[in-house]
């Protein structure tokens, strides 16, 4: 097992990364001080709940814990206002109280979903993340739960510290393809937003990597978290650095809430963002071409899209990034790369810009008027 | 103009009280670095808008601001998941983002309503309380804000202290009788619960309140607002001391709730919570009867009810208690009366003397069963 730490402004937290740690939550949940007169509240998903949820809940029953279950529906339209009134409910008729903890088990959508509740619960109460995919390795670290809005992703939401993160790499290995490679979208970012040499690492276990070895899991998974929790440990609310973690977001939060989250998985609409960001780089400072080839080469190595198959309207593609949280007073904020590993954050990209890049990521571009 | 401080963990923030101050809002504003270049959007309800909003924006505008205005029904059944999705949405499309702030005029509803949308929205923005109710004294001071499940009271919320409190005690001449009265009941409990020479002279201006004198009126404010600033400085995140501000809440809550918030104002609610709660100090702590009776005179001349003329299930309010948010593990917490201006926290008060206290709220006891 390999630990890292967040350091958090009020406290900090450790990330546990292993094989066969569902098994051990109820000892690191006394190892916290949490004991088994406080109830806790399983939260996953119905993909998630057959294969893990009774296993936690046994392990954590027989270590003299109580422990409900909700199941959501998985899937993105899970995060809603909707759904954190009904999960209220549940814990409420479970006996939840101040000093009881919610565990979210599965990935990024049940990690912000109940992560959420708990924040909002009682005006707060902790939670342990339980990632079981390789996407939630981003997600799982750094507080920030929310859930959706209408009108687009993420809008109503807080940030609040786990108490600790539980990754069981062997839950990877149940994983569908797709949301394997997914998951490495985010992995590669990590990558090309610190460190080239971990880019150039993913490149060369890509093989043992697609076969899910378990050492290289291990490590991918390691050195991702360990990006992720430095970058937060300097910036836990996102007032600066913590911002270079949306590289590729503002184009591919843009592409779910477009395709109304049913086209693409959150890594793959990130992955033509992160193409799409690389190309305005070279627009914007200069970056050298070769930069713009080698993050479209890795991405695809991996499986994953760098442009469109299908056709959206590009100015409805521009009113939702007008609406994105990272832009101010209706300025477009992108995060841009000078170099493989070393990103920055640009404030006021032109609209003109990000127009010529999404033709380009778009099909039919020379079939357009 | 009074000014108090309330002190916080990460920063402290100003309570400003006094005479037409709703038109010094821009300079507060900038005071405190919000230059015009950030968006406001005013929350406000259906009883205040007419009076207040529109003085409001003209006030801000004049002075180089783009002020919206969001206006919510009056009263309870607005502090919802539902009407949070819908402000969320005008906010969206008025462009507010991360640097924004959000402008809570009214009572308690909105301010705890517009406080949470403001802990929410994109994670969190700025918010300011501008109180125009006597009740809000209480609930605009100290950063927690919520919205109701239809399970009860305040189970979902945040604790997000505001930028600055804007008391204009000119508001208060407006407020009917019954509000006025309801707003009393917290104002007395500040002196119950901490300062017995506040009970006192609040006792001896009776006539000058009722006749709402505008001294009378900003002593009783600033006074009432300096035990609750005082208290929540000490406990921001109600971890001990901040939880004897919920005398008479716990009844006072249930009562409210089985009654659908349809019955009584939150300050008769506790009202009569006070008076139960006094009861229970007897049998519990051995209280002097003469505090009880004290307690119940107090509140009966400023027009409060002390017992309930409805009769609801003793069963319903035993089940709603379960569920405070003070409850741990199913037991009971009370706060209870030492003495005028000394009250303590007390847990595991049995269900079996909180029984016979409410059969002595209630109306026709001698007929039950």
């Amino acid at each position: 097992m390999k630990t890292l730490t967040v350091q958090g402004k009020e406290r900090s937290y450790p990330i546990y990364i292993g094989n066969g740690l569902l098994e051990k939550v109820p000892s690191f949940l006394k190892q916290h001080h949490i004991e088994t007169d406080c109830k806790l509240m399983i939260v996953t998903d119905t993909h998630v709940a057959p294969l893990y949820a009774g296993k936690l809940r046994d392990a954590l029953e027989q270590a003299g814990f109580q422990a409900g279950i909700s199941v959501v529906e998985a899937g993105e339209k899970s995060k809603s206002l909707q759904m954190l009134e009904h999960l209220t409910g549940e814990c409420l008729k479970f006996g939840l109280d101040r000093r009881s903890v919610i565990l979210a088990l599965g990935g990024g959508v049940v990690g912000d979903l109940a992560g959420f509740l708990a924040a909002s619960y009682m005006r707060g109460i902790p939670f342990v993340q339980i990632p079981t995919t390789l996407l939630a390795h981003d997600s799982s670290v750094g507080g920030k739960v929310a859930v959706n809005h209408p009108m687009g992703k993420n809008y109503i939401g807080a940030f609040h510290q786990p108490l600790m993160v539980v990754f069981d790499v062997a839950c990877l290995k149940t994983l569908p393809a797709r949301e394997w490679r997914s998951g490495m979208a985010e992995v590669i970012k990590h990558g090309l937003i610190r460190d080239a040499s971990f880019v150039e690492w993913l490149d060369e276990h890509r093989e043992s990597l697609d076969a899910r070895d378990h050492d290289a899991m291990m490590e991918s998974v390691y050195r991702g978290c360990q990006i992720k929790a430095d970058v937060v440990s300097q910036d836990e609310r996102e007032t600066g650095l913590r911002a270079i973690l949306n590289y590729g977001h503002t184009i591919g939060h843009a592409l779910e809430a477009v395709s109304g989250y049913q086209v693409y998985t959150h890594g793959e609409a990130i992955s033509i963002g992160m193409n799409g960001a690389a190309q305005l780089s070279e627009r914007l400072l200069g970056t050298n071409r070769e930069v713009i080839r080698e993050t479209g080469r890795i991405l695809k190595s991996f499986g994953l899209p760098v442009v469109c198959t299908d056709s959206w309207p590009v100015a409805s593609l521009i009113g939702i990034m007008k609406r994105d949280k990272k832009a101010q007073q209706g300025k477009y904020v992108f995060v841009l790369a000078r170099d493989i590993g070393n990103v920055e954050i640009v404030r006021d990209v032109p609209e003109e810009e990000i127009k010529r890049v999404l033709q380009r990521l778009l099909p039919d571009r020379e079939m357009k008027p």
